[in-house]
């Protein structure tokens, strides 16, 4: 272990010349706050705080040209990101393929299929990576020497590498019960990392204490609205990659409801700089059902979210409690959209379906998206000729447990050709065997 | 399983209109054949074949700028590679980053140090993908339906992908004792898998045998002068990133010795082409010691090299018997490198360092890579000055036995301010131990 547990230096927390953003501002109330390590409106209504932006500045600076000529990564789009430094940290996080998903279109029977897919997302195969790239590049800024997350296991996995490339002490806070490749995919990196008897929501409280007392950057709590504006690179990515068009559907996995309203302010701040045409576009949102509030409300036309505690294999979005869980609701509702959950059987499945039909190997939270996905085109709620995106945020090596055991097996063989000879023949027999039972 | 088994249809073996290849030709003794799924010169002297380029005809057509106006992966080189369709497969494969690897740099004693990251490459987190998205492209473009590879896990992997996503039917053989990363990853696209008892070498001789009397494309046999072509972009994709230089000195990993060779063509061609100033390039070559055919041989100034029976965890890269080892010696020789092997205590020390420096978590033979270039700098074997590349491989995430056991572990604790301060402190007089022990 190699941080030095010390006190921030002295933070810097006003406008940086130059910058395009320029304050926080409470979203409830509006109240305004110098840019600082701090995410509640303290002083009036405890309402989540959001960064200011100068969108005259930014039309003025940005076309699509002077994005197109940037960097190969999410900071092409710096002038709409919460960081002032000219060299923020580029581990070449973003910019992940848009695949065209033509046999999983079919097989769905959908015409114009995208897979979004951060399951490749550089350099820890989540779309964490885009959060806490912001996070740590503005951290650093703020003059923090040591970072920190609770995480479900890809954040943890992401700040900790993002730090030690970056040469910041770090400490993450996981549940104890994680998968042990996000566990491994953390540990290997060097930081403390404090393993919470508790579901993510007692991790999380446990953090908001910590931050309070031990003056370091929590990237999902202190630094929450630096942090959370790297999903939105997840909305300006498809526009560019659909050749500057927005997309009719997006489909997209909830956990704390943050990612999906991103993806839907990164369309509008497209639209409001001039960068593309305003199109509406349908949001329907995911969720496991062993951890589905925001389901569960939008389903009962609620408008609030009412705590669950998760049981789910999906464990990277089970958030029982979601902070922009209200929000994630009324982006659904009022862009015509559906939120939806699936049972952890339907989750298996999805993974195993988007494998097979297009190489993209997924962990539970992609395949939940995906069954969702099935779902919805399945009850009409998702018309054949929308062009729709459905977002893969996370890479099926980190929860192989998953799906151990409702997967085939090798064929074992010696190393001789009429050993492969009789494998092949059995395997031929089986085969057949399955598409007899399968027509019946 | 999916696969219908069959001989592939007729096969189209002549040179395309407006291709910039035209035949393949013998290594060794120069004898030409149609392009066709053939790979040693069995007219004549049975040495390898190699894909013969007009490269007149791809000097009048390529540019710099062309080449930077192209899509952002290998396809951008498509001129320089064996593949005649305007519609390749393009799962977004290539393009990885260049980091800067400063921290890495400080700790070894280099000043100017890149890694070339291929553990973050799409689709399956290894540089496997390059050669099998031409190796694939190419098989459909000669009529195979079903495609196939021998393999030591990473091969495998990005053959199930990229066939699942193309639509071809699968079979991939693997020794039966690889690790469990490796294999899930393959299963999870439903190919056939062979699992054969015995090592790579004798899973490579049944591949040939079976290659021989199925009729199916395999990527690394009878498709290998196509497929190896696909290594070449970890050249071009070094030089473009460096701003159209070549670098001083590269370090890769040796299996076959196919990619160091590879490697070093790309440089040659781009040269040829006018599109990067002529240097000399030094080229080291990384062996794990319990396979370490190449560099015995180095070591021992023989030009040809004594097969070995493989012990190691660096499985993936455990060929023992290595088809280009020859040509990788030459290489290493006349461009005075070096070529090094290291134990495997050394490998996951490797591993650990490249993580806890620069936050990228690389498999045993990236862990390989990274011992061997500290092993060179500590013999004087690199100049601090010498503007270096280290190629990264594959992902640690496919390999996570290989450390389990030697990294830390977990503070675990209750979700209660009081808990996570003793693990603080605890946490802390260890680290000042750990310190005192590393001092004295």
């Amino acid at each position: 272990m190699t941080q030095a547990i010390e006190q921030p230096k002295t933070l810097s927390t006003g406008a940086a010349l130059g910058a395009t953003f320029s304050a926080l501002r409470c979203r409830e109330c509006g109240e305004t706050y110098e840019l600082g390590a701090k995410h509640v409106c303290e002083d009036v209504c405890f309402g989540p705080l959001e960064v200011v932006y100068d969108y005259d500045l930014i039309r003025q600076r940005v076309s699509r040209a002077s994005i197109e000529a940037g960097p190969k990564s999410i900071w092409r789009y710096k002038d709409f990101l919460p960081v002032a430094s000219d060299n923020p940290i580029d581990v070449g996080t973003g910019m992940t393929p848009l695949l065209k998903a033509d046999r999983l279109a079919r097989r769905l029977g959908l015409r114009s299929l995208y897979i979004k897919n951060d399951a490749v997302n550089m350099p820890t195969l989540s779309f964490k990576d885009r959060v806490v790239s912001i996070a740590l590049s503005r951290a650093r800024e703020l003059g923090f020497s040591t970072v920190s997350c609770a995480s479900t296991g890809n954040l943890a996995n992401s700040t900790a590498a993002i730090a030690a490339h970056a040469g910041l002490d770090c400490c993450v806070f996981i549940p104890a019960d994680l998968e042990a490749g996000k566990v491994l995919g953390t540990l290997i990196y060097n930081p403390t990392v404090m393993a919470v008897k508790g579901n993510y929501d007692q991790v999380n409280r446990l953090c908001s204490e910590v931050a309070n007392t031990q003056g370091w950057g929590f990237v999902n709590i202190n630094l929450r609205p630096y942090y959370s504006e790297g999903s939105k690179t997840l909305g300006y990515e498809v526009v560019e990659q659909l050749g500057w068009q927005l997309p009719d559907h997006i489909v997209a996995p909830l956990a704390s409801g943050s990612l999906f309203t991103k993806i839907y302010k990164g369309f509008q701040e497209f639209v409001k700089t001039g960068l593309v045409d305003a199109k509406d576009v349908r949001f329907s949102g995911a969720q496991a059902e062993g951890c589905s509030p925001i389901s569960q409300a939008f389903k009962e036309g609620r408008d609030f979210v009412t705590p669950v505690k998760p049981n789910t294999i999906a464990k990277s979005i089970a958030i029982g409690n979601p902070a922009d869980g209200i929000y994630a609701l009324d982006i659904a509702r009022k862009t015509n959209g559906n939120i939806e959950d699936v049972t952890d059987a339907e989750i298996i499945d999805g993974i195993k379906l988007l494998a097979e039909t297009e190489g993209i190997f997924t962990e539970t939270a992609g395949g939940t998206t995906i069954a969702v996905l099935k779902k919805l085109v399945e009850a009409g709620k998702i018309d054949p000729d929308e062009t729709t995106v459905a977002y893969i945020t996370g890479n099926g090596l980190k929860t192989q447990e998953a799906v151990q055991g409702y997967i085939g097996e090798p064929l074992t063989i010696e190393p001789k050709l009429d050993s492969f000879e009789r494998a092949l023949e059995r395997a031929r027999t089986l085969e057949r065997l399955d598409w007899q039972q399968t027509s019946v």
